[in-house]
């Protein structure tokens, strides 16, 4: 493992993965676009505001995160993906396994196709493919209400997609 | 079983379903006002529309399908929920059990409760508690991605929290 400025790491790997805070999601992008160019991306982060009534989505302009990371990198293969992976969970090393699906969205089959076996490299998760960039909202958004089932039932909650 | 008008079975009920096509639920509703009024209904009418590229998520001025219901239904408990069923596993009565979870939205904690009961009826389904009316449109419309799941695997998919 090894560190280094935002700009530095993207450039040097080879996929990209996107966790940061919404807020600073369109300006980090914007800048670290050089260097992210000719990779896969994989934005995880969720449009998520907090109020007196609990968690709620914050409007994206572009209809969703993937999609404004996609329309900030142009020159990138942008997935949405590992939304709905509790950090509880998947810093938890008691449990051998994780219990849960990766639904994937985005529009470039090779690069989906790269981030499903990602997921399923991680013990007890699946990459499942979960539709077309236009419809990465709805994946984003549903970390909002397993927040709200994580609070009613005093859990880490997740998702499975049955029948597949 | 009994049939009947809208108007008749809507009065005559203690709690009602609505499962319509989305291009009618408004108009339906504001017509059924009346005869809902006091009633839990259950709204599982996701906001899809189709074009070459497949299924997509319609906007709906209130935010979601369930929070329209809710304007147009002000004295009745209206709750978000049975969205992720496939109605194909529903009807196939070879299958011992369904799979899958019922993520139950809305704001009356009565109301979410009877329909949590409801559903954990239905052989191998449970009521899950999923949040908040305004949280509703990303359960909605999460079943336009599972629409995309079905035709990539083949299947008829649905969803499971995992966790609770």
């Amino acid at each position: 493992m090894q560190g280094g400025s935002n700009a530095d790491v993207a450039g040097a790997a080879d996929l990209v993965v996107v966790a940061v805070p919404f807020a600073g999601h369109a300006e980090l992008l914007a800048e670290l676009a050089p260097a992210l160019a000719g990779k896969v991306v994989v934005d995880c982060v969720v449009p998520m505001g907090w109020d007196e009534l609990g968690a709620y989505v914050l409007d994206v302009a572009e209809g969703s995160v993937t999609q404004q990371a996609a329309a900030l990198l142009p020159d990138s293969w942008v997935v949405g993906a590992f939304h709905h992976l509790s950090a509880v969970s998947l810093e938890d090393l008691s449990q051998p396994t994780l219990d849960g699906d990766v639904m994937v969205v985005g529009d470039d089959r090779a690069a989906m196709d790269l981030v499903q076996a990602l997921a399923g490299l991680l013990p007890g998760l699946r990459g499942v493919y979960a539709g077309r960039l236009r419809n990465a909202r709805q994946v984003e958004a549903l970390t909002i209400n397993l927040v709200s089932v994580n609070r009613r039932y005093k859990t880490h909650a997740g998702v499975r997609v049955t029948g597949v």
